[in-house]
């Protein structure tokens, strides 16, 4: 069933509030097994309203609206798709009521403009909403479905669970699983080029793969009358995806790497300290998001002068003086200092030139040096990151991630 | 102008991706006083793609679009919109030359398929894209501009600065001059109170609040034909905004309150430490996040475990013991040991419980103490913080950058 999100409201056209709804109901849908074709935003205007609302009913069965419900004189959705389907709108005194419980609960004065949220289609169904004033409303005419929820997403979501994500059901029979594989350390054009022929042939299971910094996620849903079919149509595909791609798959959810390798040492019991210089404490403080992590986490230091290398990793001057801050001998003694300060299983060191300034022919901005402490044996990497100081410590804090990843899984050469 | 942004991309149609893009063009697009009366997303389909695309050229003079000019089969903008304007598309040696380059510095081969990127319609524009691999393009024909500019937050956001911003201001010749006042521990209701009188009566300069966690940012934005008028307009609201809002007012520029307190301690020549236990290091990376930061952010230690307090910051066994580690005495001690370890002028402990474990009915999930200690004074704070783990964390750090900003220009009790 083709569907299609309409988002009324002039403060998502000035870019002062983010569309977070359409996220929310697009995920949901699909989940659902229904086709959202199209989003489409358009302002409090009658007639822009109008024009997008009468579009989509030629190209869709199923629209849901959010936005426009409320008691101003700008919230015009109801009115509008009423006047498109022909319908008149009616007073529903159970909506009054509730108007006015409301308002007494919280001990103010209902202003009369609140009254405009008592009326409905004549022949709509109402949708309560018990976070807010505005409720939703559903029209079924003409082969067609149109859904309007108030625009807060707190209402909005509320109303979906209580009320939409039923009416989905109904009008849809058919089952839908997806299934996610994240890797690391591979680009999203080789991922491609690897699973070309699936993707070329997709039908049921589709495959669709995402790139984020770092990390690719590959997407196999399929859909059917049971688990079973669904889950075999999967299986196959699944089958594929691990050999082509092994151990660049390290999670089959949607964790991303650095959540997936907190879980990992909280699993396995292992402890972790960080050294960090360009990153600044940004490895730690990802870990430090994962709950629970204090189990795992012991210390971190941020490194950030010589002196600090020196006076709290005891990195000798003679290595500094010699190869400098940002160097794999630097990078090596903060990480193996670090294992005999902390007494942890793993530690990990990072030294780099996040830019923008700080760069030389020989040590250009972006070089990084990423060691890893673990047992017994440390690694280092050196890498030459591109973008801004920003992205130059994201990106290095990605391998941090993975290089940690792979000394837990023994895999570092 | 009428303005229309038309993002590209099935991973927006089915929920799996934030569109963010739209939010920052529409609010940029506003700024720089062009009307933006649609946002479409369509997916990687070059049916539909090329029927949105139509239907905007009908009703928009300017569109822009996000997505699909990457190297994969599904990208089609480029090609979809050639083909509307009946341009050929060309193969351009320079991109070829570029992405070559790119990926000869990343050690990396290219696959044959981001080849697709060097092709652009025959009379459009390239637009240079330092940060990843796929050029944006703009196309003026038949008295409209369509610019396409890729899918990637971080490139689509530098490619507007770089290059769409000086577009706009060729396209519109009426002159459009903002102001912003950002504020701290102040709420945006209490705000929009405050200056009730102003955003009611507001024509030209118009004024809008936007909050984020912690702070609310205040612009005024006004237009006319020269900027004398323009700023004199911009001087009479500004007066009364400074007069009400005071200190709150953390800086006239849009920079965070993090980035006004780096800059303010790299100004005044000040260095800092940092001792974090319940934000595992968020303070200091955010710090870090800030080119030419090394010269204030000396060293930041995170000690999760009672032990690397004890052992990195000499906190007292009996302290912790008697008073716990999230307690007054804690937090001023891990500031004012951290100050004699680190001979810094301002250093910031945190300690607390970020949740959703660790809570008890005497120190409950969301209980923080944040200590600043500078010019041979401490100061600790006490906070209760509602939200989860993350939303504590950012929370927390944004009472440590107001708490050293307070100490900066010695305003604590």
């Amino acid at each position: 069933m083709n569907c299609e999100l309409v988002s009324v409201g002039t403060e998502l056209l000035t870019g002062d509030t983010l569309n977070t709804n359409v996220m929310f109901l697009s995920k949901e849908l699909s989940i659902n097994g229904f086709s959202v074709l199209y989003h489409t935003t358009v302002g409090d205007n009658p007639g822009r309203l109008k024009s997008v609302i009468m579009r989509a009913l030629t190209r869709s069965d199923l629209i849901i609206t959010t936005g426009g419900l409320g008691p101003t004189q700008d919230d015009l959705t109801k009115e509008t798709i009423a006047e498109i389907f022909g319908m008149e709108m009616e007073q529903r005194p159970e909506i009054v009521a509730k108007l006015k419980a409301f308002f007494d609960r919280r001990g103010v004065e209902m202003t009369e403009n609140n009254l405009r949220q008592s009326y409905v289609p004549k022949g709509g169904i109402m949708l309560p909403n018990p976070r807010g004033t505005a409720p939703g409303i559903m029209i079924e005419k003409d082969g067609k479905t149109v859904i309007m929820l108030p625009g807060p997403p707190h209402e909005m979501m509320g109303m979906y669970e209580d009320c939409v994500e039923p009416i989905l059901h109904q009008l849809k029979n058919q089952l839908v699983i997806s299934r996610y594989y994240n890797l690391s350390d591979i680009g999203e054009s080789t991922v491609e080029d690897t699973i070309m022929d699936i993707i070329d042939r997709q039908d049921n299971p589709t495959v669709a793969t995402y790139a984020k910094l770092g990390e690719v996620m590959i997407r196999l849903t399929a859909n059917g009358d049971d688990p079973e079919t669904i889950n075999a149509l999967l299986d196959r595909y699944e089958k594929i995806i691990i050999e082509r791609f092994g151990d660049h798959i390290f999670t089959h959810s949607q964790d991303s790497l650095d959540v997936t390798v907190g879980k990992l040492l909280m699993q396995k019991g292992l402890t972790v300290a960080l050294a960090e210089s360009c990153t600044g404490g940004l490895v730690a403080s990802k870990l430090a998001e994962i709950p629970g992590i204090s189990a795992s986490l012991k210390m971190g230091l941020v490194t950030y002068s010589n002196e600090a290398k020196m006076q709290l990793l005891k990195v000798r001057t003679e290595t500094l003086d010699r190869y400098g801050a940002v160097s794999e001998q630097t990078a090596r003694e903060m990480c193996e200092h670090l294992k005999e300060i902390s007494g942890c299983d793993i530690t990990a060191s990072v030294t780099g030139i996040a830019g923008p300034g700080g760069g030389s022919p020989e040590k250009p901005v972006g070089l990084v040096y990423v060691g890893v402490c673990a047992k017994g044996k440390t690694t280092i990497k050196k890498y030459l990151f591109e973008g801004s100081r920003k992205i130059v410590q994201l990106r290095t804090a990605n391998k941090v991630f993975h290089l940690i990843r792979e000394a837990i899984l023994d895999k570092t050469e």
